[in-house]
């Protein structure tokens, strides 16, 4: 079977260099070899993340970077509210509730970014102990006002836990500059990475409250016990548990990778494909699922409009094109496709073999 | 610099079959051909468990595993006896707590197995909710009396949670028969396959303690919700989460080749191992740390004796013989060397370099 190139939001295609970094004998997570590469990638995850805080890199997925990063920042009985701008908004209230504490969920208008207006109303309102948001909203393509949404919670004095999980490493983040004290991140997404890896980035002024939460903290859930390790054993073994070390040393790669292109210069190659991407498909008659201006650096949400069933051109694209992209999610299944344009695939050349299936599929409708 | 063959226990070396099921380009945690090897690979370790309840294959770690299973069982303010047998027995006091629950230790005598009659004694004396207790401690290379502790606590009608992190699949389980109600495992000790993967076995009986828990349950951690996932997803998307799609593959292979040697052969194989590696030992004149008949099919503490520091010989093994072997721990870090004998290094043939290396240490020592 030929190998699709991978066009949906993650796990995305990586790199022969960092795929090559996996390769070979089993090697430990002890000792000062692997101890440099993981400190150095914690190091230069805190330069995407934009925090001079704490980066922890855990054995898991951005689901359990999420309910790491909210338990930390929950009591039992606690309320958090949610921006709620679709399924992986809604996720986590899973994490919130998991915790003990309550979730409040804010609706996000359909296509449209949260209105930092409507958050201010929400907080005057309500005694809230945290505010959360997806950075990008995978099931939609939605890139939320993080800053402006931050600031909002800031003068409300509520801390506020970003799940970049889709957006790191596509689009800015500047964590210490925007008061965000918790956000989270996976390896396989906008890090060029393999999965199997969770992103936990703390702001310095968050310590704070996580230290005085009094209900149970878990064990390998807890955050301080993966600050204490790195503390006390950082030359030697600086995370908590066995480490999947090939995915650590491919993130290292990954990260060499990335902070070699320029931050910036890689934020707007993104801009630029999403850019390229979005033209071609209003150029054939296709509606976006996202407002100018709050499009996504690393998706695109793309509407059918009754034109056919997405699951038809995704197998179409496969078939014919080698290359997998993704429905809908939910309930729009089948009324919207997503293309993925993070990493390698942020660029026109490669984006075009994607927008010609989608010209040759439409073609071929009636 | 030379790969050097790795006895220390665990991650454990990783056979070529299995290293090469990693390769490749990156593949999808969704659809038809992951789900298989997901599911395949479930029921392949249901019976190295010995159970025909459910297995979860988890991203993560075995701390995470304990967390999980310990958190499944408890509620806030249950109380849990652990079996003290050293340091891996003493983490999982940490999942107790890190749920809320409170954690009574029972210690275990140095160097010898949990006394069933002990536990029997302090069942009765308190009011317990579960029994917690390493299969092997990796720390010392005791193999507790798994069955016969179980049995103790299944008559005093307390469910008994094993952390089997550095015996499966070095050793005969059986959860069903023995009447264990969770056990956890990882991915990289006595199934030889890469780390990365935490495992948590659930036995059919367990789900109506897990079932009624009425403290907060976690997101990721709750493994209600990997159960619910594969029963409603097992043909597309059978896990909760993005998976590390490589080392489920490899656990495939590793599983595959598991259950094609047989599991009494391979167990056989295993205590033939320790016991070639015991008997050199004492040959040399060396005294090991646990009582004949605990001794771990998987790894083995010798003690030093105040001839040598443990470190000097980790050192020559490694600069002299491209092998390396683990210390102590703790309080006993140069009084102890450890050598595991797990998946390819069970074999006598492969093992006689390091009785042969310690040998040639020994001679050189005045």
């Amino acid at each position: 079977m030929a190998h699709l190139r991978n066009f949906t939001p993650g796990p995305v295609e990586v790199s022969d260099e960092v795929l090559a970094a996996q390769y070979g004998p089993q090697r430990l997570h002890v000792g000062p070899g692997f101890s440099q590469a993981y400190v150095r990638t914690t190091e230069n995850l805190r330069k995407v993340f934009g925090t001079s805080g704490y980066v922890a890199i855990i054995p898991g997925s951005g689901t359990l970077a999420n309910e790491i990063a909210i338990s930390a920042m929950l009591d039992a009985g606690q309320t958090a509210l949610i921006l709620d701008a679709g399924y992986f908004s809604s996720i986590l209230k899973w994490a919130v509730e998991g915790c003990g504490a309550n979730a409040v969920l804010l609706p996000v208008a359909d296509g449209n970014p949260a209105d930092p207006e409507a958050l201010r109303v929400a907080l005057a309102t309500r005694k809230i102990d945290l505010v959360c948001y997806t950075h990008v909203e995978t099931s939609t393509g939605l890139q939320q006002p993080v800053e402006a949404l931050a600031k909002v919670a800031q003068e409300a004095g509520v801390p506020v836990m970003v799940d970049s999980v889709s957006a790191l490493g596509t689009c800015p983040a500047q964590m210490d500059d925007w008061g965000i004290s918790i956000m989270t991140s996976g390896s396989q997404k906008g890090l060029e990475s393999v999965p199997g890896l969770g992103l936990v980035a703390v702001a310095d002024t968050a310590w704070a409250r996580i230290e005085a939460k009094q209900s149970p903290r878990g064990a390998y859930t807890d955050i301080l016990r993966w600050r204490d390790q790195l503390d006390a054993a950082r030359d030697w073994h600086p995370s908590l548990t066995t480490m999947p070390v090939a995915a650590v040393y491919a993130l290292d790669v990954a990260m060499n990778k990335i902070l070699s292109e320029g931050l910036d210069t890689r934020y707007t190659r993104h801009v630029e494909a999403r850019d390229f991407l979005c033209g071609a498909m209003e150029k054939l008659g296709l509606e976006l699922q996202i407002v100018p201006g709050s499009r996504a650096s690393g998706v695109t949400a793309i509407k059918t409009s009754g034109r056919f069933r997405s699951s038809d051109l995704v197998a179409a694209l496969a078939a014919g094109h080698n290359i997998r992209i993704a429905g809908g999610f939910g309930a729009n299944k089948e009324d919207v496709f997503r293309v993925a344009h993070m990493g390698d695939n942020a660029k026109v050349g490669v984006l075009r073999p994607v927008t010609d299936g989608v010209e040759s599929f439409l073609e071929q409708q009636i």
